[in-house]
């Protein structure tokens, strides 16, 4: 591990990549969220699309750059489409980043997720709940909230991405971007962020498309991920601390993203006894 | 009827106890207000989940601590899930509020509504048309606006309390709470509210979250979710005079409520004749 | 054709009628948008309406002014939604307006806009590669944005409006509303009506409210339409400079809408080669 690559001036060109890239992100998400996370992309300078119907998004996959998988409202119809857009994006060499809300206490959504994990997600967000429990551990989560701070989880998120090859991002009060080797822990962010619906699935959104424009970096890309969501909570509360006025402050943030964003409101620490 | 119950301090009392008590609510909505329902239950400080498949609604309704149907956009799938959510939900003694979003007019979703009416929600939210047309009287609603004045109905949703042993909250310029023996009249509100979509809809989230803390004291549930909304909207429009910039002050004006919200702002009257 | 019908000020008198007609808009849209499509037509003084079960749109479209039929989400219980409300707005003489969402890359969706094409909508709105396409030319779109400018398709959209009877707006940059006959160009806008996700959805829903208290005056309702985004974006531009208090502002500005937002903002311009 080179512990340089962990540098927030890293951390916010893999970020500001995504302006100059501005892939297009193919997203199989909840109803709750699908119009944050498509004005989370466009902030961030990316371009969402959200093609459901499984025929079109098996057509789609390979056309977009990145494609997120996220189960918070999964239906016969879309897991049906998942299967078909995951398919199509390996075939043509896409990341797709799995977000496997409320995993765990539901039984559907958990072995389907069991089921696509081993299908080659770059990435895997979570929170600590999700993540114990996709890793074959008891979580304690009941709805989308993980019943468990996230540093008890890290260790789960290191067996999950040694067992299938891929990045895990779990998410809480502190982030841990996993690999096979390395664990990171990102600090920062706003209470705030836990208030406003769809902020974590905007997340494995962001992911995506910040790992279009870093392959081999899934790791790095996952700190970045990590680091724009902290900075730009920290920034937002400042100036709307209520949870309305806060969404929308969230998504300026997003837009205006850079060093003066993330100076001074996130710190970056590899955990040595990973 | 304690007339003392029906007190400003009693509705702000049972508002404020959603946020020690973070209620879990398990919401089948409609697809046009999924998001901003979300968004109100958090910033009245409860917790919001949407799990639609109907094996899983089943299994999550008593993992949750209130269900929420609303008929708005219904489909058969979503059919499906909500009589398992309901069955599941009365089975473990948890309280149910239904919102019957244009019923009357609408054969299927009428239909619908009469037949779930019947299994013990604890609270019916509807404009005048919705709760006229459940009654069985002839509505006028022609979408989701009412055609009448919900004081043309609070008769009407007597009528309903008494037959299914529910409490109405018939929602207008003026709301009427009524259960078996009582009804109460809840002023203030501002006309911005009608200007927002979804703003009804998150009146019956709400609602679900007030009644899980408030076992017993449905009646009272419906007079704090009245006052909740008519005293905030009152305060949003104070510093938001159009709609895009209300529905954001909305929330944070849910978010931050309290006795100085409300006070001066709201007026709770039983009716006399009733 | 009489080019004084394309004054701004007959523009803003149309958009204007809205308010005091209030005409209920059946939409039959992409999941992404509907909240925003909801809150832009209640902010121009429409009534909006999602009614999604084939049995009941097909009840419902009759009941509303005006029908928006938008491709974005398309899945199959949703195409016989669409079937059957086209169907029943026609037969009552209700204006229905499509907006091909991303026609052109995709096949279900191709096919399926290429079929109801034929059913007599009053007006289509699409960007050049929804344009494009449609009129079986090789669009280059990859998502929901257009590959190409607006000036490359508005003959394509003059090719349209004459095989199918409808008048056809072309957006971006510049607009083009064209008819058999006409083709107007109107200028203004913001790059930040990019920025946020389903502004031009927003503007099929907004162009049915206008259609339907314009019979007879398709072309100067698509004008309109156009003008109305073009000005409330440059104004909304003005105090919001981001992308998240942009759509904020945006909705503000459509609720505010008049010669005031208008004069200075927009240009209608006939284009004498067509």
């Amino acid at each position: 591990m080179n512990s340089s690559t962990f540098s927030l001036e890293a951390a916010v060109g893999l970020v500001c990549a995504v302006r100059a890239g501005r892939p297009l992100v193919h997203c199989l998400t909840n109803h709750v969220v699908k119009n944050f996370t498509a004005n989370a992309l466009l902030a961030a300078g990316a371009a969402p699309a959200m093609v459901e119907h499984p025929e079109e998004a098996a057509q789609f996959a390979p056309m977009a750059d990145a494609l997120l998988v996220n189960l918070g409202t999964l239906e016969a119809v879309q897991m049906e489409a998942i299967r078909a857009a995951i398919a199509a994006a390996v075939a043509a060499g896409k990341p797709w980043v799995l977000d496997p809300v409320a995993v765990g206490p539901l039984a559907v959504r958990t072995a389907f997720a069991r089921e696509i994990s081993l299908l080659r997600p770059a990435m895997i967000r979570g929170n600590a709940s999700e993540i114990l429990a996709l890793a074959g551990a008891e979580g304690r989560g009941r709805g989308v909230d993980s019943g468990v701070a996230s540093e008890a989880a890290w260790e789960a998120g290191q067996v999950l991405a040694r067992r299938l090859g891929t990045v895990v991002l779990v998410t809480g009060e502190t982030d841990y971007a996993v690999d096979a080797t390395s664990v990171v822990a990102i600090r920062g962010g706003h209470e705030l962020l836990t208030r406003v619906t769809g902020v974590g699935c905007a997340m494995g959104a962001l992911a995506a498309a910040i790992c279009a424009g870093a392959p081999g970096r899934t790791l790095d890309a996952a700190v970045a991920t990590s680091a724009l969501l902290k900075a730009c909570g920290s920034a937002a509360a400042l100036v709307a601390p209520r949870p309305g006025s806060f969404a929308v402050a969230l998504l300026d943030a997003i837009d205006g993203f850079g060093m003066e964003t993330a100076a001074g409101r996130v710190t970056i620490t590899p955990v040595p006894e990973a």
